[in-house]
């Protein structure tokens, strides 16, 4: 290992040239290892994002961070174990109803989920905001509660892909992150650690999604399947719409709130043309179900039977969440009073939209998200709607309800919401949030 | 200052973006401060270095970098003081026959020099093989024997362009050196720092020499003249040919021996065609003659005169040297025994062809180079070539000797120098070595 030169690699790699498989693992062991000093790795990294990474590369990067730490055999454990992961949207808590869901179905779900950071929330706050859960299991308490339950929510351990959390840390203060082989083999690296057999990724398109035109999301799309398939996992991506928030809740609790109204049968319907299309393929993949269709038949009897709802309370207890509290719905101990934003005297008709990266940004105000890894978050605070695009609206009807410790600046939150609607007089055409589906077959083309 | 947010910065230029000279200033003096720490220059280097620096930003950076030290006033000196500066070439000992010369026709030139790195040797090495010859001279010692004796040559101080010298380094493990913005930058600054009023460049293109094309070898000069004028000092740059040695003698103490022979009017032509067009460009920016082709005659005459090599031998007296050594033309004291390299058998005509990169990289293996900044150099380690192209041979007649204390490898340096021989039947077409100038005015197109 000690023969490499990273100066070589470095001036190979600015000139556009390729690295071996074998000369990425040893340069990222290197460095995990303090043998090689981040002002190289970033010079590397920068020209790695300049001049690209090709698959084998992307491959070889992935594989030296999944095994700079623990890789979890699950394989005692029985059935075939599926987790999904998603790219990150506004109001996305699809995790909290999907997980029960495919668990209900017979699938074991091993989920190792983040925070939220910028205007995209994290499914740990949400689960946190449940008083008492909690995420930081160990790998032993993991297992066992997977194999118990058939799913289990925790967030990533010092054991899992130290060489990520090293490579994301010096990425972040060197204008290195935005680039999609390192954004894949950072997601896939944890994932492929956590002991899957399948995977299934929701990557968001549009203006709330973290890629900001739909040919980097399908090249994301793309990237993270052709890993998950080198390692020889069947992995499916969904091409989804994050333009306007998912369902009606932003925020920890009122997003485990609403959670909970789908596990009991409430129609969100954009919110469940998503979750059950992940959970339909995760059933299926999870060998549960003869297609995805037949998986969404299967979840959405898990929800007509309770079944879906039981293991979310299941879930609960088992993590010391407050399992009372989820089922009597009633409110967060910490509530903040809600201010109630409503339709100003010249809004009429329908609303045609509402701008989710704008609501994304207000929620972190609220208190609701965080800017940087170390900030705390309201688990109470955030927003619901109360009128989704296509809904009716008369003047001084309820648009939102904001909800945070912040009282004094509440005028300035009620602007931000209301700039974030759109009204006008047609009924805005509303697409599928499915745009497309990668598989190794290439993409479905919707 | 601290306003400035380096990842922004960072980001810009990866995308191409252009920084404003006041950020760039910034940028370089919290480095300098060890406000930014070496991984987010290194990944703004390599940004940099793949997406290019304009002419406004090179010139901040030159700026940044001069200011960040002492920048010489020698207004109290008389005369318009003219510094020479070459890119580095293999048998460059150019600035030793030239020094001396322009200060014998009235022109102060206050040098300060590099040592050698790679394949190419340095000024400093050179006067140091000469046996108590000091290059440490502080700044007051160097002001007052520039007044004094018209001429000093010593190596950088610490109070010269330290941001050059902490970039540079960072450079060095970055695989950013060879960027012609920042080789531009490093050079001028510490150059403008001398307190010179114009300067004069050697631009080397060919095999031996730093820049690989001639088209980049144009592009160096274009920059650092541009650099020099937008700091209002008239600065003149040849374009001169490096793919054969230039003269016979590679190594430290040869080279001194080859320059004295020089100054003692020995005609050594290809060695003193480069030497005088420097010379004459020299003397007449420098004011004392009204064309380069007068100033060319001025630099003849001060070598028929004698008054060149007094200037010489008066240099080394007061810097401490062994002047009577010099003038004896006795050897090194530590000499090593010749080695003499013949002509094989089968060897007649001419020499077409003679590698000066090939003998270049010898020159370090015989111990005359080095290849990290903390290797020593033998003084009396090198090369004399006893033919160059155009010249006549026979089998069985010495083509070099080679100077080492190596002496067990002798058999495979004796090859290696045979190796950089060509030879043929027909006289080569020996051509000039000032491939073109290039000033204000654009180039000359010779």
């Amino acid at each position: 290992m000690s023969s490499l030169n990273p100066v070589e690699l470095i001036v190979r790699k600015r000139e556009g040239g390729s690295l071996t498989p074998e000369e990425i693992r040893t340069f990222v062991n290197l460095y995990t290892a303090g043998e090689i000093p981040d002002y190289q790795v970033s010079a590397f990294l920068m020209a790695a994002f300049i001049k690209g990474l090709d698959d084998a590369e992307t491959a070889a990067l992935t594989d030296s961070m999944l095994f700079s730490g623990s890789v979890l055999d699950l394989s005692d454990v029985p059935g075939t174990k599926v987790d999904k992961h998603s790219t990150g949207g506004v109001g996305d808590k699809v995790s909290l109803i999907l997980a029960p869901i495919v668990a209900a179905c017979g699938v074991p779900v091993p989920m190792i989920s983040g925070r939220g950071l910028g205007h995209t929330g994290g499914t740990l706050d949400k689960l946190e905001s449940i008083p008492g859960f909690r995420v930081d299991l160990d790998i032993p308490a993991y297992r066992r509660q997977l194999a118990d339950i058939g799913v289990v929510m925790i967030g990533q351990t010092a054991e899992i892909a130290p060489a990520d959390r090293k490579l994301y840390a010096l990425r972040d203060v060197t204008g290195t992150v935005e680039f999609i082989p390192f954004i894949s083999a950072s997601i896939m690296s944890k994932k492929l650690a956590e002991g899957i057999d399948a995977l299934v990724l929701d990557v968001k398109t549009g203006r709330g999604a973290f890629m900001k035109t739909e040919a980097q999301s399908r090249r994301l799309a793309e990237t993270l399947v052709g890993i998950g398939l080198r390692f020889g996992k069947p992995t499916v991506a969904l091409l989804t719409r994050m333009d306007v928030p998912l369902g009606r809740a932003i925020g920890n609790w009122p997003e485990v709130a609403e959670s909970v109204a789908c596990l009991r049968g409430e129609q969100v319907d954009d919110l469940m043309e998503v979750t059950l299309a992940l959970a339909g393929e995760m059933i299926w993949l999870g060998g549960q179900a003869n297609s995805p269709e037949e998986g969404i038949a299967r979840a959405r009897a898990s929800i007509d039977s309770g079944e879906a709802m039981a293991k979310f309370i299941e879930l609960v207890r088992v993590q010391g969440g407050d399992a009372a509290l989820v089922e009597s719905g009633a409110n967060h101990p910490d509530a903040h009073e809600a201010y109630v934003v409503r339709a100003p005297d010249h809004a009429r008709g329908v609303v045609t939209d509402i701008d989710a990266l704008a609501l994304g940004h207000l929620s972190v105000a609220l208190g609701a998200g965080r800017i940087r890894k170390e900030d705390p978050v309201d688990p109470a605070a955030g927003i619901v709607l109360h009128v989704k695009p296509g809904e009716a609206i008369e003047a001084g009807q309820p648009l939102a309800e904001v909800f945070t410790a912040d009282r004094t600046n509440l005028p300035g939150f009620a602007s931000s919401v209301l700039a974030a609607f759109r009204f006008g007089d047609e009924r805005p055409q509303l697409q599928s949030l499915i745009v497309d589906r990668f598989t190794a077959d290439g993409w479905m083309n919707l």
